[in-house]
């Protein structure tokens, strides 16, 4: 962590077995300090110690497993500690709230060495200082095999201003913020370039077209800029969610937890000019990446159509579409065509099915 | 879950690939009511939404891995969804509070089926009824191999009632519910019975005499009583944490939290006569066992002397010892020799190793 430790520099851990769970704990947590006044005690007791302070609290769980969720061979340690947390965070904000506490279990096998865990944790302070949230516990233990992460994010939000899936009313008009499909854009670029490594282990990748979507598969970020310019311009949307499974599968719950149903317009999906060309070596359509893509880990919401004139020109929102009384969610591409939105994100269960 | 409930029975789940996710966490979750007004929404949005009403929360999460924490081939999965819930309800009770929620992440590799996971998830709901608890939410994912759990519980406690590990002061007495080492003695028996059986499949166990040791093994219990006695009898500890790693890694907590010592009597720490003879068996002193056992979910708390009167005769509260003004943790024996206790719990890096 800080080179300038010189109890750390003096004690340098030869493996986690070694180090035992305290001492493994103590190692990667012992520089943490608080920054919420929510938080009233963190790590080393029976529990972490918050005070919502008449809020209410928002909690959200999420694991990731190793050669299924990430890959380490071109993942690295450092990147997924900070998408450990910013993935978590996203539910909070997808709440309406802000998140303030952050827990993180950690199963690994002995192959990994206390350095390669100081890197994922110095990613998560990463995440942690940029995002105002405080570490304040979790479990590290040994697994048979591979790395298993399970982050818990705990935010709050005013009782007058949690927004739920549930809430959107016909009319309302569908935003979405920054772009979609470059996470999944990225993600394909870098299992090409781990399958051409493996073929030829001399091959030296040249990433630098895709920086933009491979950053945004490696490095997501979550929208609390959007939740701040909401509350800012005091905007309470109706409903919304995070996209981590792609737009199609978050426009369907949007429309199944309000009852109604959703036109979407193709051409108004945003998409990075620098995404276009990536899914096109794939052989993928644009709108069909953004639609079911995934782990863009932006922000869809709608808003009441008296709150259009703040939204329309605001730099990074985009107006999609709007709720109808019929339930159903369609797509209205550019030729005019009314097409049913079939949810086609990731399965946690079968392969990883994004393409066409 | 419910035989009566005709939707299940008219849609046999045949794996978990072919549900999803989200199909699997509604098989699972759907009968779930709540039951606590902190809870304001819980499965199925992108948080669950918590209220605390003006007290502190608690948050604390525990990781739970195959053939690590648990082995399948004696351990069934619906009591390994209660001791799951249950563990980290402990956790809650030794701040003094009561928990609220739970999530629950789970990773499972295909071998599962879902009716194994609704195996696990009836002792869940089981442990969840019991301590009214509501189950809010979690994870549901694959892994490449066996099954990885990681709950977290919620709890909440009034802003001056709550326990930390710190706090004790010298001449506080030092007490610990029910007894110790039982937990341990039966997993000896559980891992001795697994033996016998891979040796010879037709062998017939008759685990009988060790019911006890066993059940307080397969399925303990968390002393919500004894938290429940403590605020009926306005007594409120100095210090407290839950026996999960043994009696002398838990001491050593609360010593080195208080910046004082503790002198603990041998013949005072309470040993369940079924788990002597069980102990004996492995030739394993069972003082030791009860010190370096674990696993027994007992409540390990120091009280001042005023509330000693309060406190001497109560069932199941047995006070084994005292703090004193020098540091570090010692045993007085029978013979009156005292010695420092070492900790010896168990290191969730290396191998299971509570055993002399």
């Amino acid at each position: 962590m800080n080179e300038q430790n010189g109890q750390k520099q003096n004690r340098p851990p030869e493996s986690i077995a070694d180090m035992g769970e305290f001492g493994l704990i103590e190692y990667l947590t012992s520089d943490i300090s608080i920054q919420n006044e929510t938080t009233v005690k963190a790590i080393g007791d029976d529990a972490a110690v918050l005070d919502a302070k008449e809020k209410l609290t928002l909690v959200t769980s999420d694991m990731l497993v190793e050669n299924v969720h990430f890959d380490l061979s071109y993942f690295p340690l450092k990147h997924l500690g900070y998408k450990t947390a910013v993935v978590n965070f996203s539910d909070v904000y997808a709440m309406n709230g802000y998140p303030g506490q952050l827990l993180i279990d950690i199963a690994v096998s002995n192959r990994f060495t206390p350095e390669a865990l100081e890197e994922f944790y110095t990613g998560l302070k990463m995440a942690a200082r940029r995002y105002g949230v405080d570490i304040v516990g979790g479990d590290t233990v040994s697994s048979q095999k591979g790395m298993i992460l399970s982050g818990t994010a705990i935010g709050y939000t005013e009782k007058d201003k949690v927004v739920y899936r549930k809430g959107a009313r016909p009319n309302d008009l569908l935003v979405v913020t920054g772009d979609l499909g470059a996470a999944y854009a990225g993600l394909l670029i870098l299992l090409r370039e781990k399958e051409t490594f493996l073929a030829n282990p001399q091959h030296q990748p040249d990433l630098t077209p895709y920086s933009y979507v491979v950053e945004r598969q490696l490095k997501p970020e979550a929208r609390k800029d959007a939740i701040d310019w909401l509350r800012t311009h005091d905007v309470l949307p109706t409903s919304m969610i995070d996209i981590s499974d792609g737009l199609s599968s978050e426009v369907i719950h949007l429309t199944r937890a309000s009852g109604y149903g959703v036109e979407i317009f193709e051409e108004k999906i945003p998409i990075a000019a620098e995404t276009v060309p990536a899914l096109e070596e794939f052989n993928i359509h644009p709108v069909t990446g953004a639609m079911n893509g995934g782990e863009d880990y932006e922000l869809l919401f709608s808003i009441s159509q008296k709150d259009y004139e703040k939204i329309k020109n605001v730099p990074g929102f985009h107006i999609i579409g709007y709720f109808t009384e019929d339930p159903g969610a369609f797509l209205i591409t550019q030729a005019g065509k009314k097409v049913e939105i079939q949810a086609q994100g990731w399965n946690a269960f079968s392969n990883r099915n994004k393409s066409e």
